[in-house]
């Protein structure tokens, strides 16, 4: 509590919200020398942010996704002390083949290690490991490789991967991608399931307002779809400890799976798919969600009656988002100080064993 | 308040939930004789709800779909004094030639108006119009003569419209239907976005797993992005008085219209569109969203939190959804008799000036 | 939204919260020349604001509640339209002997008027009427006269009314006090239920921390028990037209409501009182409640889960609270527009019929 | 999920609600041989329950105190695995003399001992010992006895004592009581701080509707006071880690503290007490909250929003509730699995260190 003066001349006693310190953020992006993932694939859909976006706030975000320094001095401002970062999207998903994608993750990790984890801020910083899923068995070795070797706090993978063009693609639930969550499984830590665009033949309902998949709806469409694709798939009943993070509260699934459930009482027995409980389940047992990108309070109290307050994290989505306005946001909402607490650093610490 | 005797042999006096007797249900289906709209096009995803669904549960949604008896049977039962009746998905808008589809709903609006609102159950029901948006202008006439000569409560559209085949369609922002809304507009009537699902070739992240379609999601995101297309159009701006009522909860728009707002911030001046306000202002100012399938407290309460009490509505989704289920979990919910009672059926009476 | 640069140098888009102009405050306490309510009275509780608070913010307080131009400054800055003021606590009712409240009450509502409702800012304030409850009809007769001759809004009570001396008090429910709910009813104007504290003897409780009683604990208290007893006493099934306002979320009822009613399921029969309904009938039916000095939005929240968005009221309680520092917070609540219009001066414009 | 039938004859697939098996009650009450705390004290409170409840439901609730048999049934019946006894209100505390209650609390607990943490149901209680507060050094030395040599779970208080007659009472904040608050800090073990009525001479708002004081609203308003002495005093400054578990969803205090805090900014600097922070900070660090005898959603979700998932436990207050209906009431609420089972048993045993 301090004392103000109010615009009218009177002191007043205002209770500011004082900042939390420690916060953990957990979608927070970076770009490499190797590979400036924003920019170098052809005829996919990874230029979107740049073709709907201000180019001032567009070359702010470039320039920040490479910049240690400023980042090191938001995250101060802001009462992070550590943030979580990986290869912005699309990222080693967006390459059209296997070979390329499987040497590029390697060189990406390996400069993600030193540029966040060596130096004086290393301390400050955590890496999620990128795969080439294009490979499943060699994304299962560079996941091992990266948590082993390199003490990454999982991987993240933005969405479904090319695999040989824009418009043919492989979801995480494809027999194919088995060797990778068997290993994931194995090494016991969270995959971080990024969004990324809908691939370009399935984004006709945006035609002629291309501007509204920058505004992240779609985005998160494809990233719930996803996410369902995974809980249908029974991937949680063969590897129940997985733990998959969603970002942006949920990719809206919080509002929505439920309904899902109730209708799938429907189907017809034995045709709605391997998996063995509803679907609420699973995100109530495997997942965790963000608060990425949100700043709605209805947003993260829904996500957090759904999912309980230990699976709901504090994220930021750096540089896209702004650490200091949407850490104001989050240390001003009026709750519980213990639930603050636990969405800002707890539940991270628990979840990536910071401690 | 009642003395029931607990299983225990105890007796206890349980708040048992009191019917709330007055509702009106807006999203309720039904079906023609002239038109069996689940059965009779081709190559289109109409016959989904078969593929997907439990054949008794189809079976007996078919049945209910035609029966007034024992629908009116079921309102008696649920404390549903109004149900609102319209033709069932994907109707009128899954034809694929203009005229076949001005004919039709000429004949199905006859039809509905005769079975609904003719006899002895008249005042139970109203009845949404359904108009061929193939043929804009005649959808225009068509709703005209819905409301001014049969008395319908306002038009009810499955989503877009085919317009040749399965993978050709039109949004109802298009150009083209400009002078349906100019028509709306003037008659001052609402219209009822009933969700449908995505076209063929846009459902590819079903592959592998159909029975999601029939789970509502696809539904839902079809719908959501049919309304944002609406909000950025600027239809609502150039005519304000435009009312569009959203079943399921807004299809998930409360949970995350805010994020889209939010990147929008970020777009290119003057090219995001041209809509004059936040996304959100539209669905604040021009859109309703009824409760229809959704049966899960939260989701209702965000809704309510991001529309204000005046916007949401109760509805079922006859026969797809139980009336009594879906009210004795609506009868039921702890909050003020109040807003109950606004939900249950004030805002509707209100909105499609029943008075 | 405007576009802000953040302490860190990057340019952000920040949405701040606009001013929500129009609002009505109802809960905002004034001073007159003929009866300085807070020093008069001996060996009451009337100096309580006075033994607990700090010198510098009494000492502006007492200033302010007599100042109209500053007044009328801070709702320009806070976007308040209209401001409903009244004769500060304990006012009237602290006076011991009926005469002289009879003669002061008439004064007292004289002053207000030509205070507030003459002159060149007229427009922007109304006026509760006193009334000397320690003489019932004379109370009905000012009452009238108040509403039918000075154009006032309404009559605000605080709480108890001392008859004899500070121990010897008279609860509003009293049979004695008939004929002022009698010309309440024939009147159709709502009472504010002002608090005020426990009298001396029942301040127990609170004895080696005196400073409690300034906290609100006190006062809040002692009118959700005034508010019970008017429920319980079967006034609003006599009078079932009557309306109270209660300040502060309504003093807690909200959140303790429903445990009485499902222990008075319990009381032996017949021994609950003349009252024929649950006590949170009368709680959504015959009240109302402002967010008077509360800045907590889960407080405010579940009053409006409990008594529904149309009978929650903004107000400040100025000048114990500042207009500017209650508005921001009100203003910037991340609630639907819809709901936030509603409560900021919809629901005031409906009750004290100001259209 | 089951598939029911209607009362419309058509078969319905609801997802009924299924038991939560596990929960653990903490303010579970009993009586012993020795001592009928309901009715043997003279000019005291302790018949209240008896004054104003119905004669049916109290001789129910009097059998079902001493008889475990039936107990262990309800609990079967209800998912309940452990229940935390304690010998039933005013207990002790409303014992005049300290003698007699220094021998009386001895004698109480090694009959709640023998009859519950032995035999065949040994396992699915836990006893919270009581203590003679009446001579405070005595009271640490009967908590030291409890805990180390029974294997109490904590210390239950029914509120203040009476210290030589029904209006001559002492609160636990009070300097006499520091011994004992030293032994539990140093026991690490939780007390419950169950409500008592207010002293007679302090009931003066309930009279003319004695039955209110059975209702709740005075048991609880008393305890709400009692917490807040607590608080003010600096008692948890002194023993940060001493712990207080509130029933009733926190007595109201969740809802009403914020007001509390925001009026204790004006208090004259230094005269607010001996407490260091403001008072939600304790109810947020020192204080946990049962849902005892609560059956109201937003209740509960505002005692969670302002305490924290993990502070809130699942409780009855059995037998003055019934077990199954306020299991089916918590079983049935629509929010996450993994909050239901942090407050429906993680919680407690954590706290209890059931594990």
């Amino acid at each position: 509590m301090s004392a103000i003066v109010s615009s009218s001349g009177r002191p007043t006693f205002s209770k500011a919200s004082p900042l939390l310190r420690g916060k953990i953020a957990l979608e927070e992006h970076s770009m490499t020398d190797h590979f400036d993932a924003t920019k170098t694939l052809p005829d996919s859909e990874n230029t979107s942010e740049h073709a709907f976006n201000d180019e001032a706030y567009m070359s702010d975000v470039v320039k920040r996704l490479a910049d240690v320094e400023s980042r090191v001095k938001d995250m101060d401002a802001s009462g992070i002390d550590i943030s979580c970062v990986s290869l912005t999207m699309p990222g080693i998903e967006g390459i059209f083949d296997a070979p390329t994608a499987v040497s590029m993750a390697r060189k990406v990790n390996d400069q993600l290690h030193k540029t966040y984890r060596t130096g004086p801020h290393a301390h400050r910083f955590r890496v999620w490991g990128c795969v080439p899923m294009q490979d499943p068995e060699a994304a299962a070795a560079e996941a091992e490789r990266c948590i082993k070797q390199l003490g990454c706090c999982g991987i993240l993978i933005n969405g479904h991967s090319n695999i040989g063009g824009p418009n043919t693609i492989q979801y995480l639930d494809e027999p194919q991608c088995e060797p990778f969550w068997a290993k994931i499984h194995e090494l016991d830590v969270p995959v971080y399931l990024h969004p990324r665009l809908p691939a370009p033949d399935q984004q006709r309902a945006f035609r002629g307002y291309d501007f509204l998949l920058g505004s992240a709806y779609a985005f998160g469409r494809e990233t719930a779809e996803h996410a369902l694709r995974l809980m249908v798939s029974g991937l949680f009943d063969r590897y129940p400890n997985c733990k998959v993070i969603l970002g942006h509260c949920g990719e809206g699934l919080p509002f929505t799976i439920h309904r899902v459930d109730h209708r799938l009482r429907h189907s017809q027995p034995g045709k709605s798919g391997p998996h063995k409980h509803p679907l609420a389940h699973y995100l109530n047992t495997n997942f965790w969600a963000t608060c990425s990108g949100v700043q709605r309070e209805g947003t993260l109290l829904d996500t957090i009656r759904e999912m309980g307050e230990e699976r709901v994290l504090f994220s930021v989505d750096y540089p896209y988002e702004d650490m200091q306005e949407l850490s104001a946001w989050f240390d001003g909402l009026q709750l519980s100080e213990n639930t603050r607490k636990r969405v800002g650093f707890l539940n991270a610490r628990a979840l990536l064993k910071l401690d």
